[in-house]
């Protein structure tokens, strides 16, 4: 066990538990594929949210799981969630001490262990192929001895509400035998995302009063009822909620955390995050949007760019003398802000938080901070993103505070040719012709790609001038088209992530094409690492 | 009053009532312009679906709605729905009789009449600067007129569940004064959306039990819980909800037709709709999302693609032996199918699932299914996905099942150059060398960018040859770079969908760069393509 794995500040109070499956069971959603480097990224986003714990994967199922628990443990020092590991119950059959897959939740380093046991007797019957009694035996037997290995232990019921329906005696037989063998926390799970919220609130209040255990939810959006099934266990006494980031997941999605969370925060009254998360809500979502490469939803409750948009004109007066009279919370306690027109995301006080953020104080220059949300509002009609990407924004910020861009030298003209040849191999070529220091540089070099290949021209021309260039490493690269009911016709753009073995910084391009955007890309990339390695413009 | 502006047979059971409000309260969703044609349009999916009533538009304040209900009295038969036209209360001050609004209501023919009226205090005073005494006349003289004058009519009372926090006395004399002057159905209207279940249901059952008046509700989403709150207030009486297709609306929009709907067919054993709708549910959500020019949400509850999307593997052989256990409905129900995702863990029952899918009966052939799996095994480890690419994998399946796969023409070779000039303009240019009915082709062509050039060029080649080309689009392009940890270095995963007017498929391309990926993912496409449009392969 390591103490990286777990919160090391500001520990949430545990008497609700904020639990958060976006790693493991969102990832289930059609479409959605993560490297680890995205898991390690989105785990950062949700310890910076502020949830309790985190479901990293199924170590042992699966090796990029028991990489990310491995790199996770090295690589984060999260400051509000403790990780969680999720895996079976031991086979049928066989000793919980002797089945791999629970060495491999052990040697995960988790502090925190989700077994998932099966609690419709069908499905142990179907799926499982065993008996009912064996079932209950698994559920104690691996419990407690995790328990004994200084775990804590959660145990997700699958299936439960259609096995309490088919069979309530033995679902209930299985929270309680989780239960009394020591786990924490017994989460009855819609697996299949048929119920309705009267109907859970009915039987966790139930459940609750037969069993004495402590409950969870878990519930599937089929029914478009996840959030408020979510609430109703809530209100039924459930203290534990498994939610994902934007409801990814399998089929229709997951309780999606971030209405469910702000419902507890602001309609309930509970507090469940640390102080000030909430307002962080819209960024990290459209984050981890990002980092999953799909588009934000423009009408996701709370935190959608369409939240709190109001078409303008009838109500404007109105909305003037008192907001409240038209919206059902104030946008800013989520991060999000009222819109009057269709197009502009930014507004002066984000600017301001994110100049701040940056370590520019731009608080007393008002027509400054005017003159960069305009600059803002037109990138971003034009396509470009600054959620993602930070150093662009930068670059930006400062060519505004300080009247002029960066500039390291001075783009002519550049060419990338890519060729598949009858033998089936593939040549990239690319020819950059740049001005610095008063030289005209011309350079050619070869890549894997015409990015790779304008990367390594770029290089080959300007290192003798900048040689902290030799450090940069292009990192991840992200593309998506833009209005995307046109095809490869329509806009492009491309967020690339740099490194430089002390830091990462992302920025961003836009253009008619991809080749030309990712250009932009790499240019602010450059320019943003040599800002940062001390060097001074030259032009 | 016409005859064709209500329903000619199978007149709804005035029990309970689907009331559809997508033409008016639906069309305030940004990006959403609807012309009158449009209108039309969705209004005949509607009636096809069998709601109730469709409100049509706000005759009188808008030329467009004032056109839709003349057109649509001329030109659609009802089959089970009546129109409904949407007004406000007259003026203060003034007349009902005399109330150049109130008499654009009657003048659009339509049979029903839904009246909004405030019912929150501080709207009274603030938006429309009259009495309290003054608005509940102003509610009860233009009921009664209506009324008098041969109309149905219904009251919205909007903003009632923050009126009723502010002030539940006058919220509800608002509703007693509706029902007592004539009012068909009250509606409360849940305007800020920010209302949760247990709210709803609560507020619901003292209104009902205090005013005797028959209640609907209005519920919008903006906490995630439209649907649970139209069933909350059914739960509690209501026995009339305003729903829009795929919830579009203000903000985040509205409760979604299609989930309340089916809750209460499928969930509560309630009938609202005429025999055999529900089967076309899905078909009609996708209409009337073609129509306002949004892609259809493939998360949607029980009409998504991904609604009855399972990632195979894991569960594949129970779902073989018992679908039911895995899915909420039978999907054919909703109209909508099962999908087995076919992704790394795919196994045999999820090949055998899929080929039936595809009408590929394997079944029988266990050592062609085996192939098939190790195929799929071995392209997804360098990076293949099928998950997103039917087509691809139905390619990949017909050439292991015929033996040879399907081609079309043979690729010599092709070159792309993307050039950025010092003018700044971009110049796209790409070559094709390919041999077809044993010709050689060469074909040049520009484009908006390298991609795009290619599939001109392609297309130059191809189309004298094949003129089924003429018809495909590119529709969508995604590029995601696998092992995000190694730049532009690592493998590029592009998928590609593309349509030919009475379809679209999804064909995936991998390779070490961007452009040859591209290239491999249009390749696909055109094979799917020219095979889905009946071509026999040439080679």
């Amino acid at each position: 066990m390591t103490t990286n794995a777990g919160a090391q500040d500001q520990q949430a109070d545990d008497c609700f538990h904020v639990f958060d499956t976006t790693l493991r069971d969102g990832a289930q959603r059609e479409g959605i594929n993560l490297t680890v480097a995205d898991k390690l990224t989105i785990a950062r986003h949700l310890d910076d949210f502020g949830v309790g714990f985190i479901e990293g994967g199924w170590p042992g199922a699966n090796p990029r799981d028991t990489e990310f628990f491995a790199r996770a443990r090295q690589e984060i020092a999260f400051r509000h969630a403790q990780l969680v590991a999720f895996g079976a119950t031991r086979r049928a059959g066989a000793r919980a001490s002797e089945d791999a897959q629970v060495k491999a939740l052990l040697d995960s380093g988790a502090p925190v262990v989700t077994l998932v046991a099966k609690s419709h007797d069908r499905h142990v019957e179907l799926a499982l192929r065993t008996t009912l009694d064996e079932n209950l035996a698994m559920v104690r037997d691996t419990v407690s001895y995790l328990v004994e290995q200084g775990r804590r232990v959660f145990v997700d019921c699958e299936h439960f509400f259609d096995g309490y329906r088919a069979n309530p005696e033995y679902a209930k037989a299985v929270v309680r035998t989780a239960h009394e063998a020591g786990a924490d926390v017994v989460i009855l799970c819609d697996t299949n995302g048929g119920m309705l919220p009267a109907q859970v609130q009915a039987v966790v209040s139930t459940v609750l009063a037969d069993t004495g255990a402590r409950l969870g939810i878990h519930a599937q959006d089929d029914t478009g009822c996840a959030v408020a099934n979510t609430l109703a266990a809530v209100d039924a006494g459930a203290t534990h909620v498994q939610c994902t980031a934007n409801g990814y997941g399998e089929r229709v999605g997951n309780a999606n955390l971030f209405p469910v969370v702000a419902a507890l925060e602001l309609k309930y009254g509970k507090k469940v995050l640390p102080d000030g998360a909430l307002a962080d809500m819209t960024r990290i979502s459209h984050a981890i949007a990002e980092v999953v490469n799909l588009t934000p939803s423009t009408h996701q409750p709370y935190v959608g760019v369409s939240a709190f948009a109001h078409k303008a004109g009838l109500h404007a007066s109105a909305i003037k003398v008192d907001p409240d009279l038209y919206q059902h919370i104030d946008p800013e306690l989520v991060g999000n802000t009222m819109r009057m027109l269709v197009s502009d995301m930014a507004g002066r006080a984000s600017i301001e938080l994110k100049g701040k953020e940056l370590g520019i104080d731009l608080g007393d220059d008002r027509e400054l901070v005017g003159r960069v949300v305009e600059r803002v509002k037109e990138r971003e009609l034009q396509g470009y993103t600054y959620e993602a990407a930070d150093a662009s924004f930068e670059l930006l910020l400062r060519a505004e505070a300080e009247g002029r861009a960066r500039r390291y030298y001075r783009t002519e003209s550049w060419r990338a040719i890519v060729e598949d040849r009858p033998d089936g191999t593939h040549a990239n070529e690319a020819t950059v012709k740049l001005w610095a220091k008063g030289e005209r540089i011309v350079a050619t070099a070869e890549g894997n790609g015409p990015v790779n290949a304008l990367d390594r021209a770029m290089r080959v021309g300007l290192e003798k001038i900048y040689p902290q260039l030799a450090k940069f490493e292009l990192i991840d690269y992200k593309v998506r088209i833009l209005e995307g009911r046109h095809g490869t016709g329509s806009t492009t753009r491309v967020l690339i992530t740099t490194g430089d073995g002390t830091g990462e910084w992302a920025t961003v391009g836009v253009a008619d094409n991809i080749i030309a955007a990712s250009w932009q890309a790499l240019e602010d990339a450059y320019t943003y690492g040599l800002l940062r390695a001390g060097v001074e413009p030259t032009q």
